[in-house]
């Protein structure tokens, strides 16, 4: 692509600006007190599409947060790229932890970031990675580039599941028909060590309730002789690990994918330090399955983590009782061949034979998704490849990730296509977390290589 | 005493709505929140002490919540009993199960109440058996019958440890100077089965912090690979009962009082329904130490209960997160020559012995107290033993309570004198629950018995 390196350095204010005014709509789609703020930055993303010459822009309503479409069809015989990102964000809770507001954007320096990094709640996840597309996409058509025909799908949904997108895409095959997916939702190994996301994890996520006397009960006159649930759910918990860290529930690894003696050694050339990884966490060791190394934890093994807890008395000060209720958020992170919705079904099952006497369980199954692996073979990676180079001038790693995105094996499904996953983020970009950012430098660096993936994949399907 | 019934009956409608009127402060000590509420209820009770007709009625300022003292002494010759209670409650959550606003006190029948009971919190714990004995006190001194001086010691944080009572009653030996101390803050087994409470089990409270990675993490990336709090934190308290559920802290049976086969055998005839039991708890077993019945469980054993689990996301939705810290309230119930202070160090020690690698822990101790047994041959309850016949045509039947008042052996060490519990609230009162509630027959019971102490311990003092 012509002059696309000049092209950014004059509009590198304006192109942090804007991703700034974006940042700044607290769109927590977990949070039904943030809906108008969420539909709000669906108007927001519309426009910009309109801004960077996408046609038939449109925001699709759907039981929960809409979609927003929007497209460029320069020839039916050109190729399709379906551009997928979202506009949603996590919760930005615990809020005290934050060094500046979530929702009042500031650019500091950082070590990994000389050259200074936005933080805010989704600068990275996914605000900032998508909008690297939306400007991409302004690039391409202000200077008459654009190779090939673009489809954008931004929802608004992902940090809940996606629970509305299936149901669209069921619905939108011709629509959405593309020759191959793009989505910039994961990170890369370093900002001198670039990395494409070849594998995810799959995900399933519930909610537990044990339930034991009808009421709060005084924990003197009833403490020792009724099961007391928070006791019993703590129990329960302990017991979905055994000694190795291996999950007890019956059949959860029969469909496991195990990898080859080969297959685990080629991962182990990927850079990592443990002692850096160990103080960047100021952890003194790491804790996880018996005879798996960190990488391979987080990345090939499945898991079971409890993500929230709470029960009985949380307030200022003492408060003898015994609650009638305990609950738990708990979620699983599956690798390839494990079906999520057999596992939250084991789960369920298993949870529930655990519960001794004297209390109820109820498992609520709140979202999962599949896991996925991705050909380093196919005209994609290919194509994603020679970007990397060209702007990092090194070959990009591919690389397992931990994290899920349940709609790529959904893309796969039902229109056909490969996703491939273009991150920029690194994992120190505390997505999730309190401080959550994404470096200028990576940010920047997306928009340049996005376009050289337009033009090689192209090229590549002639 | 001559015409308590009628005087009752007469006044019996004020001593109600007086008692109305100090339910409606939310004295609720363990939130600072309410600290101008719980200032506000020591000076009702201060007002009320003296329109009983005690002189030298004043609020002891102490660190904290205030004391209110009132006494009458009518001749230095005559034996002094010395009446404790406490004006603050226990907080009222959860809010949203409670059938009526707990500061907005209510009158409705019950099945165990058919003359009614008055809903809020505090009506039983203590408010309503505190104030039975200024009505009584009222009586006494309004028809001049008062047989021997009174002293009233009334705190505002019992629910709270009663953290600064040692202080005051250490530098007021000679104020306090009494030979027996009454404590109506315990129950009696039914309206129709009089008994005293005779042995009360000491507590030790602690909360637990547990502590992993220095932020909250994605546990997409990190789930797997590092230590989750909550996990742990499970696991932790799940270590700490065995598989009959005995309690796993070195040394924490050491010093347990172990009753005779004749003093079981004593205590299994007091009236016990195990499935009223279980019934009126809508639970399908009880659950508690191998070897011990229900009634031996909740009072001749010590106990472990987590009174309160938080850590991660808690709120609506999901959150895949792994948070950086969790916490619990945790109390355990001792009993006679388990000493508090040793059995919170055990515990302190045993807890961080047991954390992983990978974790930190810190353990911060609320409060505690000893437990106490009183002999059931003293004067104070003969004098008791001999009101309750009077008053409710039976002999009372001495019990074990599986309660805390801690301040029961903090008297008897500093000022050499036994307490009696004269209780008059039933277990279903729900006390530190949704619905607390005491029930009119009881409230004034209360009234009518504890004159005829005064007169018996008087006489017996002789």
């Amino acid at each position: 692509m012509n002059n696309i390196q000049s092209y950014i350095k004059e509009h590198k204010t304006r192109f942090i600006n804007e991703l700034i005014e974006l940042l700044k709509i607290p769109s927590v789609s977990a949070d039904s007190a943030y809906k108008n703020d969420v539909l709000k930055t669906a108007e927001a993303v519309k426009t910009s599409l309109e801004n960077a010459g996408c046609n038939h822009v449109e925001i699709c309503p759907t039981q929960g947060h809409p979609i927003v479409y929007g497209e460029k069809v320069i020839d039916k015989n050109l190729p399709t790229i379906l551009v997928y990102g979202h506009y949603d964000v996590q919760p930005p809770d615990p809020i005290n932890l934050w060094d500046s507001p979530p929702f009042e954007p500031v650019i500091k320096k950082t070590d990994l970031h000389p050259e200074g990094a936005i933080f805010a709640r989704g600068a990275c996840d996914d605000k900032g990675q998508m909008y690297m597309h939306v400007k991409a996409m302004e690039f391409m058509t202000t200077t008459n580039q654009l190779p090939c025909n673009v489809k954008f799908m931004i929802e608004g949904e992902e940090e809940i599941g996606s629970v509305n997108l299936a149901t669209y895409v069921k619905a939108n095959h011709d629509k959405l028909k593309n020759d191959v997916i793009l989505i910039s939702d994961t990170g890369m190994i370093a900002n001198d060590v670039p990395s494409i996301t070849t594998g995810l994890r799959g995900l399933s996520y519930v909610e537990v309730e044990v339930t034991g006397p009808n009421r709060d009960l005084h924990s003197g006159l009833y403490g020792g002789a009724v099961a007391n649930p928070i006791n019993i759910l703590a129990k329960m918990i302990a017991s979905l690990h055994d000694e190795n860290n291996h999950i007890t529930i019956p059949g959860f690894y029969d469909k496991v994918e195990e990898l080859s003696k080969e297959e685990r050694a080629e991962m182990a050339k990927a850079p990592f330090n443990l002692d850096a990884y160990k103080k960047a966490l100021n952890i003194e060791a790491v804790y996880g399955e018996t005879g798996y190394s960190t990488n391979e934890r987080n990345s090939i093994r499945p898991t079971l983590d409890v993500n929230g807890i709470w029960g009985g008395y949380t307030g200022e000060g003492a408060k003898t009782v015994i609650a009638s209720k305990a609950y738990a958020k708990i979620s699983m992170r599956l690798v390839p061949n494990q079906d999520w919705e057999e596992i939250t079904q084991l789960f369920k099952t298993h949870f529930e034979n655990i519960a001794p006497k004297g209390v109820t369980v109820n498992v609520k199954p709140h979202h999962g998704g599949q896991g996925y692996v991705t050909p380093i073979d196919s005209i994609g990676y290919q194509a994603a490849s020679k970007a990397y180079q060209d702007t990092f001038g090194k070959t990009p790693i591919p690389q397992r990730s931990g994290g899920s995105i349940p709609i790529v094996s959904l893309f796969e499904q039902e229109l056909k296509s490969k996703t491939i996953l273009m991150g920029f983020g690194l994992d120190s970009d505390a997505i999730h977390s309190p401080n959550e950012h994404f470096g200028i430098f990576n940010y920047l660096k997306g928009i340049e290589t996005i376009p050289l993936f337009y033009k090689y994949f192209t090229e590549l399907s002639k």
